[in-house]
């Protein structure tokens, strides 16, 4: 842990205002500095309490834990990147995208040969619907290792690349197709009273739009909304109408979410929480997420995904059904 | 079952050579004219028996069932499509997409409206990698009902649609992830002969293929390859030579295939097998599908998939194993 002083002490010196004397003991200068990107992670159990975060100025892979309400980097290891700068826009371009991704599929060999992957590589889910939205093509951008003959400065294809001992560390970190991969040019941190206030406010939007929607308030419901959004088989229209009509069934519906992950990469915001929907005609439970792009001040909606539960973790939700309630009331 | 024969026996009168008398029973023209781009359908248990054949020029879908060596059409219904006519190549065009599916996930109530998709909906897995190869775009092309006031002539902005009752009989059919909802323009019947004829054919590439790999004959291995050829992670160049690594690691390997779905669409070929692969090192389970391209008088592959297979499939494949040896020997 001693490693990774110099590259936080350096954030820590150009921060206008720093609480505690002008050399920081080490514990306070790791406690007080918070990614501004990564403002929550989730606690919802079926998640990932771990994050990774890749800085690619900084050549870095950091990962992040959920300790109660803290955010805790816990390590950090060098990273190599696409041999091209600038974030990827399309097939073959060699440049690594930035954005909020989930890793996904574990493979190794003989699948995939070392020379290449080195001992383990996790596939992303690049392209996701932010970059769907803008038209960006290619696939295969993954987290691998690579032999440790090869120096971490080549240059990948896209790839976010480690050395072998610390891709075997990084997975026991990870829960396939849960744990958060999020790829930045360059990582702004800020304080932790800034942190928390940033994810304050996001936390009120959510909880917002959560009670527009219990309150079938339509008229305001809408306004989280961008008019080019989309969801399977909705346009904004559609959706609207299919919402408008679920009103008119339904004597009362109740929105429950769990603490969810709060995410920001530049103007893109996800959201991704565990869901459980009530109306006096049925219960469900499902993983929703939602994409919004800042617009002014505030933040629209521009894609809603919502995947059911397991039966088995439908159980597990139950069981868990106060808890939910709890933190969902923490944010209003 | 009296409806279809209109259409069947149509088919029957253009073709030069037709056994049986001029004016066939019925059972026997069902039984003789088969869809020519349905070569086989898999009798591989986590698989489906059952695949669902869109005519977009008839506007019907057809349920076709494994029976035995046989594949047979055991239902048909009229079908809605795109409201603009033509193979679908970009979001919104309003156009039907032609080539091979798979039926995904199911949505209902209240999470899709009445409406717009009437008791349930199957969403497909367009765009393939045959149609993203091609830089198609959009999504959302699902199979789904109507309200019954709605008529099926109307068109959609791409979507198979079907009549409420019929969504619910075909809900029956569907294994989610692995019923193959087939689209063409115009589906080709042929005589049970020909079918017969052009199912050895492609089953004996399919083996020769097997064989390449197996014996490790990375000359002849490769000439089943496109050189545009891409696998997650590879290249034609990387692939290859992958392969001469794992020569010169193994001493021997092993590689059996359930009997797969054999399946053209055009210049496409798709073929789903169950695939176990062994080594003096280790042993395998996996989904494996092969994209090939017609390239002259045979198929060169352009996209490979695998997708491993959960420990309660590997032990009931396990189990399977015999059956699966002596139905990759069938192919030879």
């Amino acid at each position: 842990m001693r490693l990774l002083l110099t590259g936080c002490a350096l954030f820590a010196l150009s921060l206008p205002v720093m609480a505690g004397p002008a050399v920081a003991p080490s514990s306070q200068i790791e406690t007080d500095l918070l990614p501004a990107s990564l403002l929550q992670i989730s606690e919802t159990e079926a998640f990932s309490r771990y994050v990774f975060l890749v800085d690619k100025e900084q050549r870095k892979l950091s990962v992040f834990e959920r300790n109660g309400e803290l955010i805790q980097k816990i390590t950090e290891y060098p990273a190599d990147i696409g041999k091209m700068g600038g974030n990827k826009t399309k097939r073959d371009d060699h440049k690594t995208p930035e954005g909020i991704y989930f890793l996904q599929e574990r493979l190794s060999q003989p699948k995939i040969p070392f020379s290449l992957y080195g001992a383990l590589a996790f596939t992303t889910n690049y392209p996701n619907l932010f970059d769907k939205r803008e038209n960006k093509t290619g696939s295969g951008i993954w987290l691998h290792a690579i032999p440790d003959s090869v120096p971490l400065t080549r240059g990948s294809r896209g790839c976010v690349v480690v050395r072998n001992d610390v891709i075997k560390k990084l997975a026991d970190y990870i829960k396939l197709g849960e744990t958060p991969i999020l790829i930045f040019d360059h990582v702004n941190y800020v304080s932790k009273s800034e942190h928390d206030k940033r994810r304050q406010d996001l936390s009120r939007f959510v909880e917002s739009w959560r009670q527009a929607w219990e309150n079938q308030d339509i008229e305001k419901y809408q306004t989280f909304y961008d008019e080019g959004f989309k969801a399977p088989g909705f346009n904004y229209k559609s959706w609207m109408s299919h919402k408008k009509n679920l009103k008119s069934k339904y004597e009362y519906i109740k929105v429950h979410l769990s603490q969810p992950y709060i995410v920001q990469h530049n103007d893109q915001l996800l959201v991704k929480t565990l869901q459980r929907y009530e109306s006096d005609k049925h219960v469900d439970y499902g993983v929703k997420t939602i994409y919004a792009l800042k617009s002014g001040d505030t933040y629209k909606i521009i894609r809603e995904e919502w995947a059911p539960f397991s039966q088995q973790e439908v159980a597990a939700a139950i069981a868990r059904e106060n808890s939910m309630t709890a933190s969902s009331q923490k944010t209003q």
